[in-house]
Order: structure tokens, then sequence, then C-alpha cells
């Protein structure tokens, strides 16, 4: 693996964050090349940026490497060959550079790291290197005759590698279409009946809890999955209990065993790394990988989620501790924009089950989606696991929204009087209010809204079927900010939510003192009616 | 100043950022004092944390100290007096210590980190130590008589500063009155007045360039205004033209002169750390900082941003390249999201000006406020600036929405067929829009909205001067996805925006390709009417 970077990426922490994570996995086949030509935009990166990378790179445990000339090819060959052979810990090559090199006028300095030379300053560039100015793109036959025999090469190889892996295909018909079927991302058959299911019960569980017993029932189905988190296995139920971990032999401690087939990652508390890292996974393909977090540190590691819906990369977020519900941690803890912030995320599916049923159906949904990312927001407390005996199927979760409870007078024919919907640890409190309402003679249905991309992409006969255009009373309940919402509820909808931040207390006492209630969704209701 | 770090702080790139950047700036004045306990959550951080901390601080040009046992107070002692006397670097003290210590079953154990001891393990520590494991909160009264001589030593001290004080603000009454006026975060009298105005014209200017022009006129006049951009000086258009930058005299270099009392920051390539660097300043109280990069950027300073909103630190964001109006640099430089994600944040004002006359209010009115974060969203492309002559004046951009151009029938009392509405360079084209709608006869009426969240905070009286609720027909057009604007155009309305990712072109093919033109906004308004 070679990688090549600037003094820019090296001044950015997601950089530092990896590194000093290869360090600990001595991912001896990984050279980075640093182009050490020390001007940026704002010029000589003197005023911002004065550190000893190499002496960094040491302490990471590294393999570093300087080469004083970029122009001395010589140096440069012997640096690679060495990084090459460096085979037990990551290789640097601090490779001192001049931008520009040779311009005359704009070598060594910000304007030729952000604009282009200009003509005059290329024609003088060619001048020096003994190119005639007035050509363009100008390339020695006997360069293009040299360049052209790496195709030759790359047939030749190729053909060799082509027989060694058809030789091996044959005499290794199983894990030949075990490749065959992580290459293609495709899932084996039946992995979804090994899926655990839960039994209603009024005291119910985490859904966090229940995403662990997914990833359980999910481990031996499915080899090509893997993941960890950003320090917080116990947490975020990331760690399967009894899988090894990814780390070198030397690296295993008392709590985690595991070596170079371990599936279990220990990302240290690097989010944005972690993010990176996964993208990286991702892109080289075969395996599905998952990384898990607070969802309100999900902020960290934007920058890699939106480079993962960018790049249609099939990876999974587990962000835990997924509201104000998470209590005594506070309102740095406590996420209370991020349901709206992710959704944003063009090309992200963001998946908020209500209950350990849902939880099991948005994973398997999640894995059959292979050409885009998903998180699953989960609740740190117990959610009540809901009777799906007159409830709907969580099979619903798939199609992104669905009818949980359908109103009293459906059955006969009937239409809701109003629709109240909710996602997560909030649809329980549109099931009280369905309760009060319907005890109070109001026929009232509740939808259970898991994932508003995936009802994005339902057709309008299924759209109008769980939110019918006549039912103009409707109210959300979701515990962040009500952006995004009023184009479920409508002019005449009302919105239940939280428009400030949280606070340190007993969940229950949050949700009691912040107005998220069966009683305020019922007023709520009453108002939309 | 005084800090404290555990290994999850050192393992996130932010500390790496800011660390690198107070090596650069030689800052003598902070201690870090680094808890090396090698436990984290996940237990003995051997799976993820291996690096030589001490070297990497030596790597960024810190004074660095080791003491290999926290327990030992005379070498904790001794360390802190060599890093108080350490006055021309930063210093860091890498003290060993082992978590939980005494704790007989606990110490040293991940289990420590994230939970409480218990009540038994609790009473085996306090035997080790030597107190009664049946009483809790015990003082022992001569303890509480040494504490308590501390407060005579304060007051103490506080007394002779005093004095001081005092005799320093006869002496100086109007530096006095500047620290007053700085400590109280109030600005000076007629300070607005000297802001610059724009005439209308149609070629127009960059909101970015109109930024750079308040900033300059502002700078002699606000002494306590300071800030830089995270590599992007020029493009943010952030340092005002011949003032000196806040860096070591030693670091200064051809482009940058500066030293102690510079007023330009170089934050280098790490806008994490920017966002938390500037919120260190507000903190510290007396300045007013701001900080630049590109909008797309803020996703990887969003968790400094959020702490700004939650401690309502009045810090002011320079985000410019705000849309795919930037061009060239195609999808990843290009906010799509971002518009919706940052006002998703309580508390941050998203402010985003349609032309150079908006810009100067929206700063004066950022400045006004001094109790919250803001955003400044500004255009890398020119955009017109509006004849002010029958255009509303831009004094509106402090309520946060107003009417830019009436309907033509409203000068004669009549009502408005459709609303117009939209935010920073798309006000153009729904002002275009509105040429077309009224050439054929249909009343309508331009809002700009240059912040959601000042309009939030209006009566409702002016609300529907501006909103009439009559007037059901409503568009509205932003570069961004359509999140948010269903609150503003109803049920009835129609949002011009986007729902994917921008694309590599120049920013007139963009905004054609991607139906972000006056024919949109007009077949829009049609379908709404």
């Amino acid at each position: 693996m070679w990688a090549f970077a600037s003094d820019g990426d090296l001044e950015e922490g997601v950089s530092g964050e990896a590194s000093s994570l290869a360090g600990t996995q001595e991912l001896g086949n990984l050279v980075l090349v640093y182009d050490d030509n020390r001007i940026s935009i704002e010029d000589d990166t003197t005023v911002a940026f004065t550190e000893d990378v190499g002496k960094r790179y040491e302490a990471y445990g590294w393999h570093v490497q300087h080469v004083d000339d970029g122009e001395d090819l010589a140096a440069v060959d012997a640096a690679f060959a060495a990084a090459k052979a460096e085979t037990s810990r990551p290789s640097i090559i601090v490779l001192r550079t001049i931008i520009a090199w040779p311009a005359p006028n704009k070598q060594n300095t910000g304007a030729a790291h952000g604009s282009a030379l200009g003509d005059d300053e290329v024609k003088a560039t060619k001048e020096i290197l003994g190119f005639d100015p007035e050509q363009t793109f100008e390339v020695a036959p006997e360069v293009i005759e040299h360049a052209r025999t790496a195709v030759d090469r790359g047939q030749e190889a190729h053909a060799a590698w082509q027989e060694d892996f058809d030789a091996w295909q044959q005499s290794n018909p199983d894990r030949a279409a075990l490749l065959e079927r992580m290459t293609t991302r495709s899932l084996p058959e039946g992995f979804a009946q090994k899926l655990p299911s839960w039994d209603a019960d009024r005291k119910g569980v985490a859904t966090r809890k229940a995403s662990g017993e997914v990833l359980a029932a999910l481990f031996p189905e499915l080899p090509e999955l893997w993941g960890g988190s950003a320090d917080l296995a116990e947490s975020n139920n990331t760690a399967v209990k009894g899988e090894p971990s990814f780390v070198p032999a030397s690296r295993q401690t008392k709590m985690w065993s595991g070596g170079p087939y371990g599936r279990i990652l220990h990302f240290g508390v690097r989010e944005h790394a972690m993010g990176a890292i996964m993208n990286g996974i991702a892109l080289h393909g075969g395996t599905r990988v998952y990384g898990g977090t607070f969802l309100t540190f999900s902020d960290y590691m934007r920058g890699a989620v939106r480079l993962a819906a960018l790049m249609q990369l099939p990876v999974t977020y587990v962000w835990t501790h997924d509201s104000i519900g998470l209590g005594e941690d506070g309102p740095t803890h406590q996420p209370i924009e991020h349901f709206a912030a992710l959704r944003a995320i063009p090309g992200l599916d963001v998946v908020r089950p209500a209950d350990a049923n849902e939880v099991a159906v948005a994973w398997r949904t999640v894995l059959e989606n292979n050409d885009r990312p998903a998180g699953l927001l989960l609740s740190r407390q117990n959610l009540p696991v809901f009777d799906r005996g007159d409830a709907g199927s969580a099979e619903g979760v798939a199609r992104g929204a669905y009818v949980l409870a359908p109103a009293s007078n459906e059955a006969s024919g009937g239409t809701p009087e109003v629709i109240l919907m909710g996602t997560g640890s909030e649809v329980q409190i549109a099931m009280a209010a369905r309760d009060r309402l319907e005890a109070d003679g109001i026929p009232t249905r509740v939808v259970s809204v898991p994932c508003v991309e995936w009802f994005a992409e339902q057709d309008d006969a299924y759209k109008n079927e769980v939110f019918p255009p006549t039912v103009r009373a409707r109210v959300s309940v979701e515990a962040g900010v009500p952006m995004g919402w009023r184009e479920f509820v409508g002019d005449a909808g009302r919105i239940v939510g939280l428009t400030h931040y949280g606070a340190s207390a007993p969940y229950t006492v949050l949700y009691e003192k912040f107005g998220l209630t069966d009683e305020a969704v019922v007023a709520a209701a009453r108002e939309s009616i």
C-alpha cells in the first residue's frame, strides 16, 4: 500500500490518528511518501507547521527515512526499496522537495500550490528542462515506447496470476465460492433465518443490546463481517463475545486475544480515523465493516461519513446512546440535532429502530444494501418489545415507515382521525398516547418511521397507504430538533421534539421535564385535529 | 495555563493538531499534565495506543518531562516547578499513574474507567489508605484547617492585585475604558458607521470579498477583533492587509510579518483545532475571534462548533465557498447538506448574505450578539449588488428575513400572488424569476432569508408581514438539500434545491444542469399558484 501526503495532510488530526494506529497495528505493507515541500496555501509553513515529522513518526513506531533532495532519483529509489523491504512496521519517507521545481519564478511559493503556473512560467520552465517551449504535451517517441512496455509486462504478470488463481479456484471450490460472494458483495442464502427475534416484553431491551445479539448471530454466517468501536466496545455492543481481535499477536491483552485473522477492531478514541479506515476497508473490497461510537461523536467522523456517502461505500455505523435517553452523561453526550444533521447527508441511510425486532430487520436491510453507508441509531436505555400479535410486523422496517398500530376503526373500514409517528425510543410514547386517545374515542394510528430514506424510495401507493392524504391531523415525536418533520406532518400537524440541548439527569426525568410525554403528544394531537 | 489529558484525549486528532500549533507558537505558559495510566474503556491501551507520547511532543518542539510514579509527590512537584520555569515553549509532563490506585481489585482495569468502584471496593480502598471504611466524606480537621488557609492567601493576593489594578486604572483611563469595554464585550459607539457600503452593480462582488472589506474597515475600530484561517487566508479573505500576524518573531516569513501582538492567526490545515482554539480564546474573554475555512470543511470542526453553541461563546466562523458555486473543485468541496446540518445545531446563527450590503449588516449583527456563535456563509463567485433604491434596505438582514422586492401591486395595497424566497447566491435567481413572473402579470414578492435563527426571534406581526399567511403560493430556492424549507413554504409551496452531490464544472454550468434557474423557480411558482 502506497500513500502520498502533503504538509496539509500531516497537519490534519485524522492523519495523526490513523498513523498512530498503523504503528500499533504494525502495518508493514504500508509506505507513506511525505512530500515535504514546506509550502501550503498560506505560503511558507513556518507560520503554522514547524514540528519534526520524522521524529513524530518514530514516536508512532514507524520506520522513518529521510531523502534530502526529491530530485535525487537514486536516493528516492533506494528509499522506496528499503521501505518495501521493511515489513514489520509501516514506513514513511520524508522526501524534501521544492514545489513547482524548477519554475524560475513560482518555485517554492504558495502561489504554485493553489494556482496554475500560467503560460509564461510554463514556457520558462520548459526551457530550463530542455523542452521546446512552444510545444505542449510533447513526449519523445522513446519515452512513449518505453512506457508502453509496461502494458506487456502487466499482461504477462496478469496471465501468470490468472493461471495460479484458476488452479487455486479448482482445488478450493468452497473458498472460491466464498471469495466470489465476497467480491460481489452478495449475501449467503438463508442468512436472515439466523437472526434473533424477541417476544413482546414491556420491560424490554436496549436496542444497542439487541444489535449486539444480531451481530453475534450473524458472525458465523457472514465471515466477511468485521468491525469494532472507537474505545466503546462494551457500550456500543460491537464486540462479539469470544471473537478474536484484529491485533498483532504481541499486542494481545488480558481482555483481548487476537491475531491477523481477528474480526474485532480496536480503533482507540479516534472517531475520524475510524470512519476513514472503514472507507479504506470498503474501497479495498471483499469485507463488510462496521464501527461504533456514541451518536454525538458522529460529529467527529462526519467528514468520513460524507465521503462514504459520496463514494457509495457499504459501511455501517453503530451509533449508540442516541438521545437524551442516555441520561447522566449530560448535554455534551446527548445528541439533539444529529438525527436531522445526518439525514441531511445525501446517500446516507439513517436508521433508528423502535424495538429489538426492528433492530434485526434494520441490520438485515442494511446488509442487503451494498451500495451505500448506513447508520444505526440505538438506545442506551431499555425499550419495550412491542407485541407483534396485534401490531404491524417489524418487516415494515425495510420500507422505512409502516403502520405499527392501526386505529381501532380501521378493521371495520374506518379512517384514523389522527396519525402519530415517531422513531426509536419515542415510538413507545406514541403508542401510549394512542391508548389515551383511543380511550377517549379518537381512532388513532401509530406509524413507526425507522428510516426516512428507505421510505422515500417507496411508491406513492405505499406512501399514501401509510399516510393517507385525507388524514391531515398528524403528530410526530422524536427526541431531537423538529427539522424535517414538517414534510410528514404537514401544515395542520404538530411536531413534538427538542429545540435546545439536554441536561444531566436520569432519562425518565429528562423526558418528563422536556415535555416528551404521551400527555404532550395527546395535547398536540387534539390541537392538530 | 494548566491542562490535564488522558490517554483518550491524546488519541484524538484534535489534540495533535492543537499541540503541534502550540509548539510552533512557542506557548511557554502552557503546561499539559498527561495522566499516563494506559487504561481506557476497552481496558489495556496496548490494543490501540502504543506510541511514545513524550517523543511525539518532543517532535512538536515541547519541553518534555517524565515522572515514572504519579504517587511520588516530590517528583511531581519538581516537574511542575520545572514546567513553570520553562517559558520558551510548552511543557508536557508524562505522569505514569495507575488508574483507581490503590483499590485492591479494580486498580488498573477498564472497569474503573467507566464505572464507580462500588461500596465494597471503596471500603477496601479506604482500609488500605488508613481511613475508617464506615465513614464517608471524612476529612480530618487539620486538613480542613490547612485548606482554609488558601482562602486567606487568595484574599491577600487579590487585595494586592486590586491595589495595583486601581493604580493602573487611574493612570491609564483610556486603556482602562477599553479593557472595561472588552471585558463586558460591548461595542464602541458609532463603530457601524465605518462599515463599507456598495452601489448597485450587476457584475457585483463575491460576498467573501465583501467580508474581507468589512474586516478591513472594522480592524481599526475594534482592537479586540482578531482571527485567521485554516490555511485559506486568501480564499477566505480573513487576513487584513498590512496587519501583523500572531506568530513568534522567529517564525515570521516572507509573506507574514508579526509578533506577540499580531492579530492575524495561522491555524494551519487544522479545522477542528481552529474551532477548539477559538472556543478557548472566547472562554478566556476580552477579545472577539473569527476563523475561516471552506464551508464543506465545517464538518471537520463540527464538534467544536457544537461546544461553542452549547457554551454560548461569541465566536464567528467565516465559511466561504459556500455552494456548488465554487465550481471546479467538485463534489468533495461543494457543500450540499451543510446549510441544513448547521441550522440544526441549537444556538448557532447561520447567516448567508445575498449581496455585499447584506454582508456588512450581517457582520454588524453578529458582533452585536455577544452570547452565541455565528457562521457567515459566503460565496466564492461574484454576486450582483442589488439596487437598494427600489429594493428593501439591507438593514432587514438583522431581522433574519425581509422583503427585498415587493410585488408590483403592493404599492397600491394589493397582495402578492406568490412569494419567492432564497438565501445567498440564490436570491438573484429569485429576483430574475420575479421579473419573468411580473412580466406575465403575476404580482411576485421576493424575500431574502439570510438567517433563519434571527427571523425566528421576531414577533408574529413581523413574521406575518414578511410572509402573509393568506399567500400560500410560495417557492424557496437554495443550492442545498430541501430540509427545513417546508416550514416556510407550507404544504402548497415548492422547494427548489439539490438532493444530490455536486460536480466539477464552471458554476454557471452546474446551476443550469442541476436546475437552479429562474425558469425552474418560475415553473415551481406556477405549480404552487
